[in-house]
């Protein structure tokens, strides 16, 4: 048994709030155990000037800690005067796996900034920045359509990531921070709706691993992907949509 | 009448959640209307270099606005390397606010962070993040006296800011998003709770104005800086003592 | 009396060289007892892009300290790679206080930068940078009159800024250096040649104040600005027209 | 049959040239086809900050394309001031993956810099820079050995990558630039010698993938690995040692 | 004859303001024809580290140009982050020229740091702040010399600088802006008072040029620099001790 | 005779490898005893906008050194966030020294980026660079001749530097890095290859010198550059046309 109570295949309570910011397209407030993240869409009617004549949109992702979020403050990145790399490879991951569910042509020339600020974290913040993001892409151009400004909604697929790893011999789903820190290797494995893979990170940290290791933390992450999947086709559903 | 129905003397609806944020030292989200900011405290145990052995405390601010924030996507700051200069005012602004309320012997060798970071913006940002941040840093400060850190609070008083504004001739107290947009001066008052003050910040906006139109907008201030008094009170309170 | 035999409410000699750098469209250097600054008006054919098309001309200052400028060298902006938010604050409120008289559909698309760039520091330098960069505009837009680029002097008003502050108690008139390090509060009013109010900051720096304390500085204010005025009127006047 | 003629399990020619720089410490020009990239490995007798009275060394890497390396010139990095995102994420796995086989507290309080400037880019170039890194490091840490500043080689195994992808629903080693631009997804695999996974970075290009998949590019990339390390482990064998 | 009259080896008239910043430890203004540039030099009682703990000083320059002193508004070097090519040569050539005469070890562990900042550009500004660096450093020792903070004036010799250049076939001395824009080559000449070389910088500008053009450029700078080291040593000279 | 047992007037050997980076459109790997630099010429269809719209084409030089390229590794400068003076001053003499030798209006509006990377310093990378980079833009617009782009090969003549400098009083050609270190005086002196100066820049490093001291240094740069044109000749010749 974890620390928490939880099975070696158990996500942390994920709860995710649709609409949390009322500025933005789309949004959605996602807490999964205590790591939450706003996550935001916002849509612009151009795109980055090497895309431009094509006809097709494009998708971009950003992502970003407040100071408060961990224990120790962390320094605006505002301050250093970029972010850092650590930042840079979460939110280059969040694009391409967004980008990986959206039709371009069928987004025409716009496109979609997904916006995922930690408000605290604690593990997992890029796997649940990811559903989230889903979830606020999900919201901003499905109004869009409402609004008639598109034919149809440009979202092929769902897609959802979550993390697993190695600790103490034992493959775990869905690491907190303090799991996260004694874990001997790491995978985060972002899939689409049906299953099919986006991205799969797999890392050592502390001990390399075998392929066998590999195919295991890549089973137990099926199930909790499912699950991750169910509740944003919740988040986006109409109410009283999901449960009738 | 103005727009969302409030008379001239009105503030809009105020509501504080203190602890929004777990990981910091303290916390709240504030809501002015539908203006919303975080306000976290985060206490760190050394000063910056050019204050170090005096036995003496600091006190700084940090401004931020969540690209989601304003109906048109706000660039994050990163991206263009540096804050700009709005942001550069706020904060500052911020920071000499509160530290106007700390006794920085008291305080001892320590530093306390506080930011505001913006999730919705419909004007009085900052008006919003100062009294947010007075309560952070309460709640932040009254920890480390229950730790035993502090012998006793090191707040010397309350800060509470709001906006007043001459609009179509008529002053109005705490401006929302529209309102500030068509102001023709615009009052920013910083007192503290016994209502001296610490801060004016008078500009005109499109038209000069005289001293007898100051002198009535410093007056609308105050009503409204009393009512934002009581309900930071209420929120460092501890619980039950409120209603008591 | 103060340091320098001054009464409360007498500004410090107050010299004003028009046309000190010949380069520049128009120019002053100000001389507030030591304070020095340097300031030059260029015009510029065009308007920044988000203003471009209207028809209307735009306004806008930068302020600099040469390193030799303070008693402890300053280091240049450029080597930390930005500038500082007292800076930006400061260019802020040029910019501002100089926009408020000036008629941007008489200018037409043009830019005028107003330089102040500070040779001697000892207090008061952005209420003297207001007052140099007012002269040093009209100046440079009266030639614009002069050759015919213009069919009249965009020019509505005047412009002239001065600080007071609470020192041991006692509200003083123009604070240098020395005085400014031990007050208790500070205020810059920033006013129309008419008297009516364009900014006014006024800062508890060691000490809150109170209302009664604010009136008696603002009065304090209003009649140094009169004699301000009066020697900016004689800087730009034609030679002869003063005394004439 | 590819392009150049090879079967789909094939590597490209490799040549490793070490001690191709005489001012590193260790260094070697690996070729892989037309891709070839120098590496250096540097000792500093010092640590990160961070890092300091722990008796451990630290390993960290970067990489950069020289601007002929590729067809169309490629700008510096440091004209736009800092690495794209691309080059953070490399040389941010090139680190790990070296890192994985140092014995830091063998090592001692020493950095060991890995650089990696390709000359000429054709796809696998952070593949090729790991490999001849590795090289690198081994070479500069023998020469320590050599010299009797270190007791032992710190170096607990080999490192090798190779790419592998999805090309016209083909598994193919070695991708080169064109088949790369081509692929449906596309692998790097870092493993030891002992051919344990350090780390696996599996991405969708234009078609997601599924379990099986993956499974085949793993699996023909455990082949050329093996191949790649014996080229290893000649170019950093005493000369007349590898044949004997 | 040129267009101001003057002939091929005249200098403008050359004029001197010692100490006029007052706040800095030794200054000159110095105007060559219509150029115009402040110099200051401020003494820091320390070293860079780098060459801390030798019991040796450093001088170094920099250099800049205020906005008004060109025509056409030259932006701040800060607005952009950095220094220019142009400005970092200048400030390298100032920081070396006045390096070559003063005795480090006499100096002791300080800094010297030398600004010359252009207020008005018509051609020579380089050479005129070396001119005006030399006096500013004279002043700002021989001031520690006569509070007795130094035994003695580290300054072993003079320094001055002159350009010369070809135009329409012949050389040219103390070019001016619209000369300068003319010339086929161009050389700067930094000397000694004894006349010995410190630097010199020949440049073809449109046109390649010989070995004897560069030798008559050489011979007319001579002459120059003569006159230029008079008219400083009569800047430092104790008042009423140059006429004497 | 010298620490390599070369005479006063001796080069180091030199070796240029003409096409050592396929991807560019000219290349050439030039070594100079252990000095080795990497010189490429890429040419771009468009010229930089102050340029645009004359019909002459532009060429610009940058400058780096490899990370392993000196004795104790030197930080990229992309870490910095900016080149350092050094490299600034360098980078500009290359370019200054390649656009005299350019007809630039029969170049047309195209950019030639010229790159020289040292990835072994010892002394002299500047002269190298200058050198190889002349054989990289031969080979470069030769390409573009004999495609049919340009009707004539728009470089005028040669150009190649050399350093000479003074070392125990001795006049000394093509110093390597430890002479450079002990050098009284440098001169680096660029020329066509008719022998024409395009630049000569001669510093004293420890000790002024006299006019007939550049003079000697002069005449024994002479020599050696007439060598180093013959060797460029030879490396942009035609296979066996040079023999023959």
């Amino acid at each position: 048994m974890r620390g928490d109570g939880r099975g070696a295949g158990d996500l942390r309570p994920v709860e995710i709030l649709p609409g949390f910011v009322e500025t933005a397209h789309g949004s959605a407030l996602i807490s999964v155990g205590r790591t939450r993240v706003i996550c935001t869409a916002s849509v612009e009617d151009s795109v980055p000037g090497w895309r431009r004549g094509r006809g097709e949109g494009w998708v971009t992702a950003e992502y970003g800690m407040l100071p408060g979020s961990t224990g120790e403050r962390r320094p605006r990145e505002v301050t250093r005067g970029r972010p850092d790399g650590r930042t840079t490879e979460i939110q280059r991951l969040i694009g391409r796996s967004l980008r990986a569910v959206v039709d371009m042509r069928a987004l025409g020339e716009r496109t979609v900034w997904l916006d995922c600020d930690v408000i605290q974290a604690d593990g997992g913040t890029r796997c649940a920045g990811i559903c989230g993001a889903w979830v606020a892409l999900h919201l901003a151009l499905s109004r869009l359509v409402a609004r008639g400004d598109l034919a149809a909604l440009p979202v092929t697929d769902q897609v959802a990531a979550v993390s697993v790893g190695m600790v103490d011999g034992r493959a775990l789903l869905d690491l907190d921070y303090s799991e996260d820190s004694r874990a001997e290797s790491d995978v985060n494995v972002v899939v689409t709706g049906a299953g099919r893979i986006i991205e799969v990170q797999a890392t050592a940290e502390g001990r390399t691993f075998s392929r066998p290791e590999l195919e295991r933390m890549l089973d137990l992450a099926e199930a909790g992907l499912r699950e991750l999947a169910h509740l944003q086709r919740a988040a986006v559903a109409p109410a009283g949509a999901d449960g009738a």
